[in-house]
């Protein structure tokens, strides 16, 4: 019997409430020997440090640097290699389109096609209001393709999002991008007979949009990639018996959650909106998961001074967490994006787990060097929350 | 999907270097209250576990004492429960002997046959001129054995080992080894019935051998032991874009390394030659394995101060890893041997690995207890090589 379908027998349905603090990228690189962690002034996340059991998870396993999907999977209970998300998924989760059972999404670029090749795959980097225009025509001048509806959804610049939508429709398909500029387009080939159909109603709209964009100077095609569908995933209702809620105002952080079962939240920009809101709906919930996105945003940037504030900031509001007295509260990331690298890296994250039940160790700060010395050692981040559940006593004992 | 093919998945080919230092049997309990690692004096070492990230490595899994095959395999990268190297291989790879596709390879003794009983299976351990005597006479005088190409090679005192080489042999037999003295020879039996074919060869080369030995008074017959055929590994290169070298002084480790795909690169017996033969090498390889051998062989005779004094020159060779710059600096020991033991043990290693993206921990000194204080906790050694590449940005993200 697999391990998660152990704890899925376990678990219990409670009053007990989890909080699960997320700090996107939170883990660093030293600069001048100090993390932004490190350097930061954090007097509330050293006083829960030294009050709870700390420790080192990986989101994957050691080394493998995770993407932001594998790495929330890991947090919400999931193993990342069991349930893998394609990147159209998560493009679209990006931009806010719902995707459904009978869905069929694919990242796509506006890119300019001359004389029978594509030499611009990115069409000039359009402006997005261009982009917006663009999609609203092509959403306008569209019919069902072979039954299929299809929509599409603006993103950045000269990327956008398309869904098909039909029963049946498949995602072993090839990328529809020549990959290099100055070569004839690529059409999408189905890697099994079942995804034939799918390559059709594909490749038919790859005809239709040039049709549509025929008198466009630069973003006259397109190219789409990461053909996916809607995975299907178990929620974290029917595996944990949570109820659970996500405050997050980034959409694929939203998208994410979605996916697992959690209720969306209505938040507004401000990091600040994210505990309010979750103050306003404390009673309601069982499960809160709290994304904090600009520790990871700044970390991409390199500007570790930017994300040393955020830390600030985001600590100010820890004492916000506890005056509801969770039973458990957990503080950690998703993955590392040390200003170093500017980008996610396999670094393994800090992580505190702060309940009447959990056993205080010798750590006394919140660092990544600190919880390398905690009582939970070094372990895979998909157990956290089976972590979570324990301290909350929401899970039975397991044999006689 | 498995971990290592997703490892696999994810790895790039770059120019970055990673140097793989493993100081064989390096790990030791006290005497007096000091390990010879903690007893000698290595300011190089000591500096490095400074700057680098440290942890300990359990090469099998807790409790499990290795052989040198399994150990190394997983500092190579490879699940050393699944690759399983026959003991016949490793001492074929032991007196440098090259094992192929269709060879199938038994170490072996030469033994007193008397009044149809076995009465010394180890033949007075005759000297080893003698074994490269009677060696050299039994290849003079055996033919192919039902087409399968049969040799002998020497070994110390009474061990040799024998390589039949003919396609579809098989390795499921049982040894040709009655076990205790005073008792009659003993044949090998086919364990299914595909390698019926090959326990008569077997069989007919134990019958020949004892008729080529008749006049000898003390090695008149053979026993044969392990049977194993060559093991189809995937390649370093194949699994992980490596361009890798072995720098190593004794056959069995040489020949491990070619099994993995590496060039095995002509070296002198000295320890400093190992390095000399690294820096002229430098620029040709992205992957060094170098092996130091005496730190082992002193733990198996129990000489602590033999083994503190190669710890100590081995320290004194670390400047010149480091003057050539590689990205990634590992050093670390494939098991331990400690004096106390005169033997392999399953006390993990100490590890450090030294990149411009390890995050320093507490650690200052590079021993077996500091290295538990590490930020890297403790870790199967079959991790160490994806957290090389990943140190070396050879390893893309998982996900998205």
């Amino acid at each position: 019997m697999k391990s998660q379908d152990i704890i899925s027998e376990l678990c219990l349905e409670t009053d007990s409430r989890i909080v699960l603090l997320v700090l996107d990228g939170l883990g660093d690189l030293p600069q001048d020997g100090k993390t932004p962690l490190e350097a930061a002034h954090t007097p509330n996340l050293d006083r829960l440090a030294a009050q709870s059991a700390c420790g080192l998870t990986d989101p994957i396993s050691m080394g493998i640097t995770p993407g932001s999907g594998p790495s929330h999977l890991a947090l919400f209970g999931y193993d990342p290699t069991e349930y893998q998300l394609g990147r159209g998924i998560l493009e679209a989760l990006g931009v806010n389109v719902e995707v459904g059972e009978h869905d069929l999404v694919a990242r796509a670029n506006f890119a300019t096609l001359q004389d029978g090749k594509i030499v611009d795959r990115r069409a000039g980097r359009i402006p997005t209001a261009e982009n917006i225009q663009l999609c609203e025509r092509i959403n306008r001048e569209l019919t069902p393709i072979e039954g299929a509806e299809t929509v599409v959804f603006p993103g950045m610049e000269h990327r956008f999002v398309v869904k098909f939508t039909k029963a049946g429709l498949r995602d072993e398909l090839t990328d529809a991008d020549p990959q290099k500029e100055g070569t004839p387009p690529c059409y999408s080939q189905a890697l099994t007979p079942e995804a034939e159909e799918s390559a059709g109603i594909v490749n038919a709209f790859l005809d239709r949009i040039t049709t549509i964009l025929r008198d466009q100077p630069r973003a006259n095609t397109a190219l789409m990639r990461g053909f996916a569908r809607y995975p299907a995933i178990p929620t974290m209702q029917e595996r944990f018996r949570l109820k659970p809620a996500a405050i997050a105002n980034y959409p694929m952080y939203r998208g994410l959650s979605k996916l697992v079962g959690m209720e969306v939240l209505p938040v507004g920009s401000e990091l600040k909106d994210l505990f309010e809101v979750f103050e306003q709906n404390y009673q309601d919930f069982s499960f809160f998961y709290i994304h904090v996105k600009k520790t990871d945003s700044y970390g991409e940037d390199g500007n570790f001074e930017a994300k040393r504030a955020v830390i600030e900031q985001a600590d100010a509001q820890i004492p916000r967490l506890l005056a509801t007295k969770p039973e458990v509260l957990v503080v950690t990331a998703d993955h590392s994006t040390p200003c170093l690298m500017k980008g996610h890296s396999w670094h393994p994250n800090p992580f505190l787990i702060h309940s009447r039940l959990a056993q205080p160790d010798l750590v006394t700060v919140f660092s990544e060097k600190a919880c390398s010395q905690g009582y939970l050692g070094r372990f895979p981040a998909r157990n956290a929350l089976t972590l979570m559940l324990a301290h909350a006593a929401k899970l039975q004992k397991y044999g006689a």
